[in-house]
């Protein structure tokens, strides 16, 4: 069978991993020369392959391939673009089948959440309606940790370290200067749907480490007098609280909470974020001086301190989509099987797009605890292991030594397509 | 000359390395047996010793002492508790010296900024009037970096270099988004009268790997129009774009830019900070997509991505001042001397408290581009060094292992003394 060239596309938001899932494919692409050609690149995305911007991975050298491990964010740029339904808009994926039987590509590596998956499933079947069959392989990535089948998603590991090593961070701080001024920090955190990277703050404390630390999901309506008073039994107690809030929480009316409609003195509307509310809400009800922070991109771009569990399965995620492709596989996704806690073992597994496409896993309700406020023992065993173990990047001058790719163009052959 | 006791206190806001200098001041007391007896730290920083309440640091075993070398925070908890003037309130020095002079105390380190100087040489100046003298001996410690003749202050290096490392990071999470959505990420940090970490997010960008960064100091009064034009011009230019905003900007007005009244629906005044009025700005005058943070205590609680030099030069500061203290010296502080930038090479040096107390370093002119909006080749000559080399911190389950110490009080001889 003579070798067909590989397409490998970054979607939706980028994490601290993704580019290790990228040397995955490509590390791994490179040793089946026989079967794999030329491995080409999506500039920023799906996007990349609509309009013909492919760019050629092998321009650069092993050297920036292998640095794409410890450095995060889209190497290759991402995009947040989502194919319609075939019904819709047929012409994309008819596009996107031209461009790949202009470029000989037959092997299509999606990298992303669950649209993506989605949009996976739906190329690997219409290039088998129009007669150019293409693999089709999605390589799982998200923060939200939302996907269905694998044990866990690549980026919420580190996002999750992130989360755990800054609340733990800001709590010692807090409870320093909590004699005679800070009393309470909030933190707010990503999750708009679900509360995974909330609950990752939850492991700050432990055993033989308690510290007190009010997680707000956004799976449990917020209940203003209840919050006051878990926060106010906190501070009597131990001098000092923090407060871990996801930016989805909703308020039993079902509205987001940082959706407050505020405005500023000309009445126009502000940007919310949820962590100055929820610290209003301390001020106004307890009277207590308060610090808030909102990580945002940093903690799904901070590969500084990613988790080495996590960086170790993106890049395995890679390898796997391309040796699932060589073995012939399509319209399929690597999957991570828990095998034990503890100790932790895992082994990738395999699982059908059919059944990952458009199904969001939530966290399991056991995992919260009765007082919805915090996170249960078994929810600490499925994310202590997540964290574990360091994978510093390398630095030069204090700084980390993040790769840029030269990102050569693949020469154009195709019309210009408008999107 | 008998052995007397050494009295040691943390205060104002606290570092990622000022439990460092403790390390360096205890280790270093305990080396010189024959002239300082106990070590005792202050509950609370100098609340501790107004209230008589001493922690026996001999009580903790040798290795959490070496552990606090990597604990961020304040190990004996700090306070924000400026001690009046003399005139004003001579009540509570003559309490400190009581205190003292009950305890065998002979030693007096502080541990904290230009407040606590002027405290430190006040102490000193009185307990010598009251006839039981007292060497006054202050530790510098602010993130601030406002002290001056030092030519650096500890907790400014680990703050500089996570601003430094999430700009970078962040601005590749942006880059890589740019294309279909967020186009400009705005990223508030400290620094309410001086710019030092504002300016350290100009560190991203280097003459290998430039990065579009504005920088909004405290020192140049923002201006809506330029700042647009600048933002515009980057992101028409690169894709993309980063804002690192001081919380402490101010609008030609002379008022802080956060502070624009705002509201929410009810009339309630609301807790701004001045990333989301910057991301705004940019919202209303470029119709770009954005995203804003908040690093807020994470930045200055960072142990776990410190400096190297910070941590070296925080531990050397403590020791000197231990080293000062057995010398004979009084109402002094340790300083950090450059002597040279490239290679970087440094020196402990001795400042008179009197030179250093209530006296502010701003940054100088010369350290902010001709725009106002980025860093000039002496800046960063300047802070280069000081965020160089990693010093982590020991893990275990994916966190760090943060060392919490007994505490344990030395009996109280005194009456109750209300503050």
């Amino acid at each position: 069978m003579a070798a067909k060239n590989a397409f490998y596309a970054q979607s939706g938001g980028v994490t601290a991993v993704i580019n290790a899932s990228a040397a995955g494919v490509i590390e791994t692409a490179r040793q089946h020369r026989d079967r794999i050609g030329r491995i080409y690149a999506g500039r920023n995305g799906i996007i990349g392959a609509l309009t013909e911007d492919l760019i050629d991975t092998g321009k650069d050298p092993i050297a920036a391939i292998r640095a794409l491990r410890h450095t995060p964010s889209g190497a290759f740029g991402s995009c947040r673009y989502k194919l319609k339904s075939l019904d819709q808009n047929r012409r994309e994926y008819e596009r996107l089948i031209e461009v790949f039987r202009t470029h000989n590509i037959g092997y299509f590596f999606y990298n992303g959440g669950g649209d993506s998956a989605d949009t996976c499933l739906k190329v690997s079947k219409l290039a088998g309606t129009l007669g150019y069959p293409v693999q089709a392989i999605h390589v799982p990535k998200t923060v939200d940790n939302d996907l269905p089948i694998t044990d866990c998603c690549p980026g919420f590991g580190s996002v999750a370290k992130y989360i755990a090593v800054s609340a733990l961070e800001a709590s010692f701080d807090v409870a320093s200067m909590s004699k005679t001024s800070t009393k309470v920090f909030v933190l707010e955190v990503m999750g708009r749907h679900a509360g995974w990277i909330a609950a990752a703050g939850g492991l700050a404390s432990s055993k033989d480490r308690e510290i007190p630390i009010v997680i707000l999901f956004p799976e449990v309506a917020f209940d203003r007098e209840k919050f006051l008073a878990k926060v106010d039994g906190y501070v009597k107690q131990f001098g000092y609280c923090s407060v871990v809030v996801s930016e989805g929480v909703k308020g039993a009316d079902g509205k987001f909470l940082s959706d407050q409609g505020i405005r500023d003195a000309f009445g126009h509307a502000q940007l919310g974020g949820v962590a100055p509310v929820v610290a209003g809400i301390i001020r106004d009800g307890l009277g207590l001086k308060y610090h808030w922070g909102v990580a945002d991109y940093l903690q799904r771009a901070a590969r500084h301190i990613a988790s080495k569990t996590d960086v170790e399965q993106a890049y395995a995620m890679g390898k796997a989509a391309v040796e699932f492709a060589v073995k012939g596989h399509n319209s399929v996704m690597p999957t991570i099987v828990r095998v034990s806690s503890k100790p932790y073992r895992w082994k990738v597994g395999m699982a059908q797009l059919s059944k990952v496409a458009n199904v969001e896993k939530m966290m399991p309700k056991g995992f919260i605890s009765k007082d919805g406020f915090g996170i249960t023992e078994k929810c600490r065993e499925y994310l202590a292991p997540l964290i574990k173990g360091e994978d510093y990047p390398p630095y030069r001058d204090g700084l980390p030594q993040y790769v840029r790719l030269k990102n050569v163009a693949v020469p154009r052959k195709l019309e210009d397509f408008t999107i």
